[in-house]
C-alpha cells in the first residue's frame, strides 16, 4: 500500500463520560470507514476526557477507561471495523508500556501486533497519559506521553508519570511516529528520537486550550517539527468547553516544507481527511478551512465555553441580572446564542439609583434576544434590610449587589437555571465587584475579556446580526439562519445605548466607573501588561505608562487579588484531615 | 571543638513578608547567641514563608529574598553575630549552586568559605527551594531541595527545579549534612548520598503541615534516616497557620539509635537547644515536651489556623451567625480563644422555624465567651423577598440561609470583621449547606472536622474550662489564666443543650438532619473511608458497611461535590486570555 487515508476526528469529549466518549469514537469511526479511511485519529485522552486532574489518582477511575478501550476494540471489530486503525487517547497504567513489549530496543519500538497489556491496570503508582491504537479487536499499540506540562493551566506532572519509549507503527510500509501534545512543544524527547528513526508521518493528538493568537503559534511549531522529522505532521486537537477551559479544535496537517495540507474548522466537531501518498514527493493539499476574524474567534470561544458548560452540567437554561449595561447585555447575547433566547431568564433588578435609560435598555435587550424578562425592584428589600442594619458607604452598596445575588440564585434554584456572573476582566482585576453579589454564578462567560474587548465584541455581534453571519456551528439569535421570528431592534441585538453610555454600577447617585478606575482605554493596557505579561513596576514604567497610573492600577489589582483570595468559596471538603480540596474537574460524569 | 550547640528556632513565618520574617530570624538569632548557640536553625523557606505557590514564578519575587539573605548576613555580622551559623530557608535562583562552587565533586561538596552567588538571581528558569547558611556577613553555604513533593497540598514540582548536589558543612570538625523536608520522606537522593559520606549530624528544615497522627509518622521516619546516616537528625518545623494549612511545629532531635533527644512544644513559636558532643558515644537528651491529647491537639490546630489567618490578613475581630447549634457554638469558642471574646460578633438570626431553645442557647454561648451578641430576625426580610418571589421547597430554605449570609457580610463590611463559615466536614461533604448562604465566609475553622469530632471537641473544650487547662501558647476564654472576669455558664463555655440536642438546620418546621442524612455515627465512618482513604464502592462494602448506606453516602457526596464544583467562586482573573487563576497564596505581604 502506498496510499493511506487518515481521518481527523476533532471531537468534543466530556471528562469522566466514558460511555459517551466511546460512543462518539464509534460514531466517528463508522463515518471514517464509510469514507474509506485507513486510520482515524482522535484527540488526547479521548476516552476519559481532558483534563482529568486528580481523578487520575483514583484507582477505580484508572481501571475503567482501560476496560473501555478493550471493549471498544471488540465492538469496532464486531461492527466490521476491525481493519481500521483507531487512534484514541486514554489513561495508561503505572506499568510502563516498555515492560509489555516484546522488543528490547530502548529508544524505539515498532509495533506489529497485539500486546499483552491486560494486567497493567493492577500496577501501582501514577498512571500515564496514553495513546492507544485499536485494531483487529485488540489494543494493538500504545505510546505514553513523555513531556508532562506543569505550568499555567496544566498540572500533568502532578498526576501522570512520563513515558520513556518512542513508538512507531507500521501500516503497509508507512511508518507512523507518535507524539502527544506537549511532546512537540519541547525540544528533545520523542520527536528528536523519531527524527533519527526515519518516519513517514508524525501523528500528534492534542488537548490544547484556546488562547488568542495560538493558531499561528501552533502552526509554526508544527512546521518546525515536521521539518525536523522530514515528514508531514498531523495535529488533531480536541474541541469544546471543559470547565473553565475552551478547546478550539483547528486540527491541521502541515508538510515537512511548511505547506499547510489540511485545516479543520475551529469551535465545532469535524471529521477531516488527509491522504498520504508514500510515492509522492509532495503531499497533495486537501480542504483548508478559513480562520475567523479575531472578534468572531473570541466571541465564539465564549459561546462554546458556555454552551458546553451547560450541556455537560445538564443545564438547559440560564438566568442573569440585566442592568442595561454592556456587560450583562453581551453575556445575555452570548447565552441566547448558546442555548436559544427562550432559555434565557433576564431579571431586571432596579434600585432607587437605576436610571430610566438603564431599565429601557435591559428590556430592549431581552426583547431582542427573545428572552424572558422579569422586573424585581430591590428598593423594598433594601429598605427592609436597612431598617435593621443601617449600613453606609461601601457596605450599603454591597448590600444592593447581594440582594440581587439572592434574587438571581432564587431564579436558579426554583427554575433549575444556571446563574451567570456578568463581570468582565477589567473590573474583576480591580476589585470593582461584590463577592456574593454580582460575582454570584456558576459560570462567568466574559471573565477573561477586558472591558475594551467587551465593547468590541458587542459591536461585532450587532454587525454580525445585520450581516446575517453565522458562527462556528452555533445558532445565532436574530440572523436569518436562526429563523426564530425575532425582530431585532433596528437590526441590532445589543442596544446601542448600552454600548455608548458611560459605564456605571448605579449603586449611588451619579456614580460612574471612572470615579474609581482609570479610563478603560488606559486601564486595559496596563492590566494586559501587569496581569498577562507579569510585568513588574519597573517593567511597566519602561513600557511607557506614567508612574501614577502604574501605581494606581497595581494597588487596585493587588488589593483585589488579596481580597478575592481572602474570601474564597470558603468551606471545601478535603481528603486530608487538614488540607486542601481534592482537585477534580467541575464536569465529570464519572461514577464509581 | 568537640561540642556544638544547635538552637532550634521553630518560628511562624508569613508568605511574602520578607521584612517580618527576616526580623524574626534576627530576633531568634540574638536569643540563640545569648544562649551560646553555635548554629541556629530555622524552618523551610524562612525568608519567603511557605508555601509560596506561583509567587515563585515571579521574577521580582525571586530576587527580593535573595537580596534579603545578603542583607541579613550583613546585619547579623554588624550586630556581632557573625560567628553564628544561621541556617535559613529561602528561594534559590535558577542557576544551580553547583555552578557557583569552587569544588568539582559531583555528589558531595564540602563548604568552607563564602561563594560568589550574587549574580544567580538574574538567571532564567524555575527557582529552587534553598537552604542557606549565613555566617561572617555572607551567604556562606547552600543546599537546594532535591525531592519536590507534588501531591496532596504540595505543588513544588510546578514551581521549583530540583537541586542536584549534596552539601556538607564542616564546623570545627563536625560534619553537618543538609536535607529539606521531602528529602527525608523518599528513599535515595541526598540522604542516601550523605549515608556514604560520613556525617556527624543530619540537619533538616521543614514546612510539614499538620495532620492527625503525623507526629508519630515523622518521628519514625526521622529515626530511620538517623540510623541510615549513623548520626543524630535535627528536624526543625515551621509553626502557625498559612492560608488553609496549619503547621504544628513539634521540632525534635532523634539519635541514630532512635532515642528522642529533644522535642519542642506543638503549635507555638519556640527556641529549643541540642548540644552535640562529637566525643560522646551517645548524645545527652535535652528538654522533651509532652504531646497534647488528641482532642487538645486538634482543637489547638483549629484555633491556631484561625488566629494566624486573622493576624496575617490584618483582621482583629470576627463575625458569625449563632444558631444555638453545636457547629456555630464550637466555632465561636474557637474564635474567642483565637482573638478574645470581646472581638467576636455573634449574630442570632432567628426565623419563624427557630425554637426558643435555640435562641437561648445562642445567647448563653455569646455570654459565656464574653462576645457581642445581636439579634437580627430574618422573618420580615424573608417575607419581603417572598412577596416578590413566592419560592417553595429547597429554594425557600436556601433563601433563609442566603438572607443570613447577606447579614453576616453586612457585619463583616461595616465593622471590618472576618466572616466565619461554621460548616463541618460531614454536612459539607453531603451538600447539607447553602452556597452564598451558610457557606459565606473567608475562613471555615471546622471544615475539616467530621460532626462526631465536633461533639468531641465541644465536650473537651468545656472540660478544659472547668479544669482550667491552657492550650499551646493560646489564651483560653473562661479559664483562670484568661482572667477576663467571665462567669461561664455552670462552668462550661458551650451550652450543654447545644451539644446534646438532635441537630437541625431549622429551615422548615420540625426539620432534623437525620431526615436527610444517615445518623452521624455511621455517616462519619463511611465518609472517613470514602473521602480520606479514597475507598471505592467495592472497598466500602468490603469494609463492612451495608450496601444501602454506602450507596446513599456515595450519592450524597458525589452530588455535593459536583454541585460545589459547579458553583465555584465564579469569576477569577486569569493571566491567560482564557484560563485559570494564577495560584497565589491567600496571605501574602509581598508587594512588587
Amino acid at each position: 500500500m502506498t496510499q493511506l487515508r487518515f481521518a481527523l476526528a476533532q471531537i468534543d469529549t466530556c471528562v469522566g463520560d466514558l460511555e459517551g466518549n466511546a460512543s462518539s469514537v464509534l460514531q466517528f469511526s463508522r463515518m471514517a470507514a464509510a469514507h474509506h479511511a485507513d486510520v482515524v485519529v482522535f484527540p488526547e485522552m479521548t476516552l476519559t476526557g481532558y483534563p482529568i486532574e486528580d481523578l487520575a489518582l483514583r484507582r477505580t477511575f484508572r481501571e475503567a477507561p482501560w476496560n473501555k478501550a478493550d471493549q471498544l476494540a471488540g465492538v469496532l471489530r464486531d461492527e466490521g471495523l476491525g481493519n481500521l486503525y483507531v487512534v484514541v487517547g486514554t489513561v495508561g497504567s503505572a506499568q510502563p508500556l516498555a515492560q509489555t513489549s516484546a522488543g528490547e530496543r530502548k529508544d524505539e519500538e515498532t509495533a506489529r501486533g497485539p500486546r499483552d497489556v491486560e494486567d497493567e491496570s493492577k500496577a501501582e503508582g501514577k498512571p500515564t497519559n496514553r495513546l492507544v491504537v485499536l485494531h483487529d479487536g485488540v489494543v494493538y499499540a500504545g505510546y505514553d506521553k513523555h513531556f508532562l506540562p506543569n505550568y499555567g493551566v496544566f498540572d500533568e506532572f502532578r498526576i501522570f508519570q512520563s513515558g520513556t519509549r518512542t513508538t512507531i507503527l507500521e501500516i503497509g510500509g508507512v511508518r507512523i511516529g507518535f507524539a502527544i501534545c506537549e511532546d512537540i512543544w519541547q525540544d528533545g524527547g520523542p520527536v528528536a528520537v523519531l527524527a533519527t528513526c526515519g518516519i513517514d508521518v508524525l501523528l500528534t493528538i492534542n488537548g490544547s486550550p484556546y488562547e488568542e493568537g495560538k493558531t499561528h503559534t501552533r502552526l509554526e511549531l508544527a512546521a518546525k517539527r515536521a521539518a525536523q522529522v522530514g515528514a508531514p505532521l498531523i495535529y488533531v486537537n480536541q474541541v469544546g468547553g471543559q470547565d473553565d477551559l475552551v478547546f478550539d479544535g483547528g486540527t491541521f496537517v502541515v508538510d515537512a516544507d511548511g505547506t499547510l495540507l489540511e485545516r479543520s474548522p475551529m469551535f465545532m466537531e469535524d471529521l477531516g481527511y488527509f491522504d498520504f501518498d508514500s510515492q509522492a514527493r509532495r503531499q497533495k493539499p486537501g480542504k483548508i478551512h478559513e480562520l475567523p476574524d479575531p472578534d468572531e474567534e473570541v466571541y465564539t470561544a465564549c459561546v462554546l465555553g458556555l454552551s458546553d458548560y451547560m450541556t455537560k452540567n445538564h443545564f438547559t437554561g440560564v438566568t442573569l441580572g440585566l442592568s442595561g449595561g454592556i456587560d450583562s447585555a453581551l453575556v445575555a447575547a452570548m447565552a441566547a446564542d448558546a442555548c436559544g433566547g427562550e432559555h434565557v431568564w433576564g431579571v431586571s433588578m432596579p434600585s432607587m439609583y437605576s436610571s430610566d435609560g438603564s431599565k429601557d435598555d435591559a428590556a430592549d435587550l431581552a426583547r431582542n434576544i427573545g428572552g424572558h424578562y422579569d422586573v424585581q425592584p430591590i428598593e423594598p428589600l433594601f429598605d427592609a434590610f436597612q431598617g435593621q442594619l443601617n449600613l453606609e458607604g461601601i457596605a450599603a452598596e454591597n448590600l444592593q449587589a447581594r440582594i440581587r445575588g439572592v434574587i438571581v440564585m432564587a431564579y436558579s434554584n426554583s427554575k433549575g437555571l444556571l446563574a451567570l456572573a456578568t463581570g468582565n476582566k477589567s473590573e474583576l482585576a480591580c476589585g470593582y465587584s461584590t463577592i456574593y453579589g454580582d460575582a454570584v454564578g456558576g459560570y462567568a462567560p466574559i471573565k477573561d475579556l477586558l472591558k475594551t474587548r467587551v465593547w468590541e465584541l458587542a459591536r461585532w455581534r450587532n454587525k454580525a446580526t445585520v450581516a446575517g453571519m453565522g458562527i462556528g456551528g452555533l445558532h445565532m439569535v436574530g440572523n436569518e439562519s436562526g429563523n426564530r421570528g425575532i425582530e431585532p431592534d433596528g437590526g441590532v441585538i445589543i442596544p446601542v445605548n448600552s454600548i455608548e453610555k458611560a459605564p456605571s454600577a448605579e449603586l449611588r447617585p451619579g456614580q460612574k466607573d471612572s470615579d474609581s478606575l482609570p479610563e478603560y482605554a488606559m486601564l486595559d493596557k496596563v492590566l494586559a501588561a501587569y496581569i498577562e505579561k507579569a510585568h513588574g513596576r519597573a517593567d511597566l514604567i519602561a513600557d511607557g505608562f506614567d508612574e501614577r497610573t502604574v501605581d494606581t492600577v497595581m494597588r487596585l489589582v493587588d488589593r483585589a487579588e488579596w481580597k478575592r483570595r481572602q474570601y474564597p468559596l470558603g468551606p471545601k471538603v478535603t481528603a486530608l484531615a487538614f488540607g486542601r480540596d481534592r482537585r477534580l474537574p467541575v464536569t465529570s460524569a464519572f461514577a464509581e
